[in-house]
């Protein structure tokens, strides 16, 4: 195990915690994190990527930990003219995370790709460990509601995930390609870990590339369900779920997952869900999976590194 | 008089201090203000144009008097976060001031023309008064120095205004059409005044657009002189007389503009120029023109106003 890559698939401030983690116990050069790119979207004329962001500063140790997303802090006075200039302001900018998107904007204009950018954002921020997009080639998470298609950001943050959904889909995935390290990592990885991202918006678009399932299907797939005693942490995965009419259970992560995944790690309090998630094909491992310090993410990061050498 | 118009040419700060006294003693239907885009840049992505802010902070009285530039109120924080992802900073972004390049450069982005963005930003603003750019077609400032040619904000903020000027050049000006607002005050305005901004950088850009000279030679025009004993109150234009081996008098400034102005008003203080400056064919008048507090700017604009009621 000491000398093979992991691949770590991410979405944003829950998956976070663990790739967090995960930078904690493996070296840069066994780590590769790849984060969901299809929330990003451009406001104002910026290019926001609120997962890579999430990841980036999760791993710079530069997260607002209190707040829950954004820097550490932040404060507000370009949002506060902004609002004066009458622009929309539903999109919270901090000060400081302005700089991360000017940035990004400026350098992607001059002709650099997104993970060019990223490693350079990242390298910048002092983090050794590699963190890469998806893809470079643009995906939109479309999520369809009984109050029609709306562009991710549109349905999580203007409208606070109020409207009913009825699917969700990944605009140009078809046509997007796996980011390179990425493609390589399927090809070789000793071990996939997917983190405990909302499984229908951050970790599908990922799923979504040409390839991507079917060669992770060939790998030893980890994932840590987001549920913790039939509810999440944070976001609207549960309620999701139940629109979409599926029980709130570990076994619905299982069999949402089972087609690539080998074993679900759900959380120890949830010991009794075990038998259900086997019977969707998937083993189950009980590990604390709920992450409140560094000393949690850490530990489950370890957790998950220990398993992975008793089976890969 | 008071159902003439009046067409004010301005710089940045210098300039804006007699705009915002024009603006106090002049209905918003009597004045229209042209303000100098040479100076305007893209950085970072962002389309700045300093002048333009410059005059639309001073008249919503939201400008920093302490600092003399800016926004009063402002703060760093985006600015020190760029700085630690290695983005240029040699330019200064206040984290409200920000909003205004972020507004601007999305709203072109969106097709607006400059003048119409302007327009937008100034009535957020509750500014009453027109603001135009000289141009909406760019027009590039390039400082010839020693140390080679250099654009403006290269010059002037980069390197500290320390290169030896040899020329100053308007890049694209031959191409430039004046704003409509401009190009029909050229025609109508009962009397012209010109800001006690600096005459080679500031004003000569706009007098530079194809048309204005000749069409302001036919116009009443007044110019206020930025020299108060010999000195500048703010910027460079001293020095750069200097170096292109100028007197720095009210008499050299009267050649400068001869060919346009009718009256040029220097500070009460410099009355003994007044014959060197009739020499070169202009009229002088000689008034208070140091403006620090409001009080100041409201009564050189009133009594600019007084003096054009008794000749135009």
């Amino acid at each position: 195990m000491t000398t093979a890559n992991i691949l770590c698939l991410c979405g944003g401030v829950g998956g976070a915690k663990l790739a967090y983690g995960l930078s904690r116990v493996l070296p840069a050069d066994k780590l590769l994190i790849v984060v969901n790119t299809g929330d990003d979207f451009t406001h104002l004329g910026l290019r926001i990527c609120p997962d890579l962001d999430s990841v980036m500063y999760a791993l710079a140790g530069i997260n607002d930990q209190q707040r829950g997303w954004g820097m550490a802090g932040e404060s507000w006075q370009c949002m506060q003219m902004l609002a004066a200039l009458r622009a929309p302001t539903w999109f919270n900018l901090g000060d400081k995370d302005l700089a991360t998107h000017i940035q990004r904007t400026a350098a992607l204009q001059q002709g650099l790709a997104l993970d060019e950018v990223t490693r350079e954002l990242s390298t910048a921020l002092g983090i050794a460990h590699r963190i890469v997009p998806m893809s470079n080639d643009p995906v939109q998470t479309v999520v369809h509601t009984t109050a029609g298609a709306l562009p991710f950001q549109d349905y999580f943050v203007r409208r606070g995930c109020q409207p009913v959904v009825t699917s969700i889909s990944f605009r140009h995935s078809d046509k997007a390609r796996p980011q390179a390290d990425f493609a390589r990592a399927l090809a070789s990885a000793a071990a996939v870990i997917i983190c405990p991202s909302n499984p229908l918006l951050s970790i599908d678009p990922l799923l979504a590339l040409p390839g991507v399932r079917q060669r992770l299907a060939r790998r030893k797939v980890f994932a840590v369900s987001p549920l913790i005693q039939g509810r999440v942490v944070k976001g609207p995965a549960a309620k999701i779920m139940q629109e979409l009419g599926l029980a709130v259970t570990h076994a619905t992560i299982a069999r949402h997952y089972q087609d690539i995944v080998d074993y679900l790690i759900i959380d120890e309090g949830d010991r009794d869900e075990i038998p259900a998630v086997y019977e969707s094909g998937v083993q189950a491992l009980a590990l604390p999976t709920r992450m409140q310090q560094a000393e949690d993410k850490i530990r489950l990061a370890n957790h998950i590194i220990q398993q992975m050498a008793a089976v890969v």
